[in-house]
């Protein structure tokens, strides 16, 4: 790599103070897989009686560790649970080589800390199609399960770092029947993926008490408005990985309960959003709200292809309130749309309504909406009422640079 | 425009000497729609007994000349015919003033020419959303008519340019039971849309003798596998049209004729290839090979997954063999896909294989190879029988420039 991209301009001020899970502790350790100089591995452990959910990246190539995660999380148990990460390779297309190694990993993980081997889940962020030198991670079990500490996530969120500008928290906590509930996450990417490097790998963690089944279902119905509602640029990573561990120290079932689901809503929609404020390159943060839409389904259509239009990012880049390329977007996406009943708003300014610009649309008005840093785009197809939001970034000289002009 | 982007790297060398069409004369002339100093508006006219064919994009926003077009196609007629295209306005999100300005020019031509207003076709490409000035062309009309030309058809390729940075033609001529026939077509197109501006418009005129319907087969078929296998940018605009002419004059009936068939591919591919070559920014050729697939549809998925992929396209930008975004994009293209079972290579070097970076493969060479400015990225999927072959071109900072930094 010729440099390190500055910290996004849309990056929180700093990583936040997040709550202890009772039950969960955490270690960070320089391994030296690919870096020198930082923490690239870090290990978490659960305590026995908790449930863990996944979800995981759909693509067709995706890389022995999720595939591993995959298999284990269909086993149901009341043994504790670790998991293992690792920056600098993604163990992805490393053919049966790439299954050995994560083999090797997790099993002396359980070894060291005494759990079955299928309770043992991990991740690897970085180069593709590199054997992963499991030696360096696997002689240093011993001294992060010495480290491990209930205090040590922001340690274990920088350790999962690659591209990214900057590490990625966020929490919540509700009081449910006199008791408090706590929940504390972290993430990490910037582009969809990059062999060199990026992949989305999100761990959240609560003390809530609650079963796999409903956790699993919880997990994969917010995974959809949150983590699968945002798109940098277009391309999926062959290790996207989210899972999320409930130890039920806490005592409260939150099976059916809304103010719990409210907040790990909360949780999982801040860290997305941390992930697209570090998009390569990003210089904008931006909301398409679709509304009107046949049904949902078309909404999330229309509102993907508007966020992963080259045209409408780059036009958000120049900050440039040109709304044509919205339309164009909307034409092109195969989902249900009538020219003649669009209505397209830049944040509240209504641009173009029936079809044609709006008689009260002002570019004036347009441009200067189009500087702040973060904006809304608005479309209404008038035709029912499927809606759907999801964010992305602009497309930005700075996206080029990190992409094309780094050689790996 | 703060300035116009010099002309393409892969540019041909100069415009061609097409071939005269017998029963087709063309005119320009400078209607000042938008621009001044150049022609915008060009106007061709085709004789009597002429069979036309066409396609068009399948936006569900696409422009009143196209819906014009389309409904005009269906109406079967032995009179002459005429179409008339103007740049710098593309008449496109303007509601039913559209639709009113559409017919309020092409009456005029059919009224000019002594033709039914069903034989009249229009193209629009400019600005999307600004009502089309047309009394500006109207007038033009009269000095059109006494323009016409056969040899005009040069003139004609440059009226419709909008960010296209050459002017583009292509021929063929074949010799069927002793006599020639011949095939003459222009195109304009840079990015697949940009309201300020760009669309892809394609004319192309033979005097083979042929029934409508049998063109439009023709035509329909070979389009899928040129410009409907093309992509600069993934976005699709409100106005592509295609309209194909035949006046019979040849007197060589070509239905059923492959050799025909051949000519008229190589025309439509040479002019789809131009429109990559001049594609926004674009410093490579990219032609993606995609066999081995579960089917050709499946092939294609694959094909335009890699095409369009920006991490895939800053790569090729950076002369990065970066085999790994190839994989990503396949994964992620929702088409069946086994890991384990990919093989990709660049040009004649196997890269990848079985799911792994090949044993022979030296990144030297890899390196080596990128720095041509036309590639060929291969991909055998190990599934089944199903190819597809799909062009683009890569994703550069001159991409950025022209749409982000130019304001309109």
């Amino acid at each position: 790599m010729a440099g390190t991209p500055p910290r996004s301009p849309l990056a929180p001020e700093q990583f936040p103070d997040l709550p202890i899970i009772d039950g969960v502790s955490f270690a960070a350790a320089q391994a030296g897989v690919k870096y020198s100089g930082r923490a690239d591995v870090m290990l978490a452990q659960i305590c026995a009686g908790s449930t863990i959910a996944g979800v995981f990246t759909k693509s067709a190539t995706r890389s022995a560790p999720v595939l591993d995660c995959q298999a284990k999380l269909g086993i149901i148990s009341d043994a504790g649970a670790a998991i293992i990460v690792n920056s600098g390779n993604a163990n992805a297309f490393t053919g049966k080589n790439g299954t050995d190694v994560t083999r090797a990993v997790t099993s002396s993980v359980a070894s060291a800390l005494g759990l079955p081997d299928d309770r043992v889940f991990s991740s690897s962020t970085g180069v593709i199609g590199e054997s992963l030198p499991h030696e360096k991670i696997t002689r240093k079990i011993e001294e992060l399960k010495l480290a491990l500490s209930p205090t040590a996530i922001k340690a274990a969120a920088e350790a999962i770092m690659t591209t990214d500008t900057f590490s990625k928290g966020a929490s919540a906590q509700i009081t449910i029947d006199g008791k408090t509930v706590s929940i504390a996450g972290i993430a990490k990417g910037s582009g969809m993926i990059a062999p060199d490097m990026a992949t989305m790998l999100v761990y959240i963690f609560t003390d809530a008490k609650i079963a796999q089944p409903d956790l699993q279902a919880m997990l994969s119905e917010l995974n959809e408005v949150t983590f699968n509602s945002i798109t940098v640029d277009s391309d999926t990573s062959t290790s996207d990985s989210l899972l999320l561990a409930a130890t039920g120290t806490s005592d409260v079932d939150v099976a059916g309960n809304g103010a719990f689901r409210e907040a790990l809503h909360g949780v999982m929609k801040d860290l997305a959003l941390q992930v697209v404020r570090d998009g390569e390159g990003a210089t904008k943060l931006i909301e398409i709200q679709v509304t009107g839409a046949a049904n949902d389904s078309d909404a999330r259509i229309h509102g993907l292809s508007i966020a992963n239009s080259p045209l409408v990012k780059t036009a958000v880049a120049g900050e440039d309130p040109n709304w044509g390329r919205v339309v164009m977007a909307i034409g092109k996406s195969g989902a249900a749309a009538d020219r003649d009943l669009l209505n397209i708003r830049f944040g509240d300014i209504v641009v173009a309504e029936k079809g044609w610009v709006s008689p009260d649309y002002n570019e004036e008005l347009g441009a200067t909406y189009m500087k702040q840093s973060e904006l809304v785009i608005g479309v209404d197809l008038g035709l029912g009422t499927g809606k759907s939001t999801v964010w992305t970034c602009d497309l930005t000289h700075g996206y080029i640079t990190i992409n094309a002009d780094y050689r790996s």
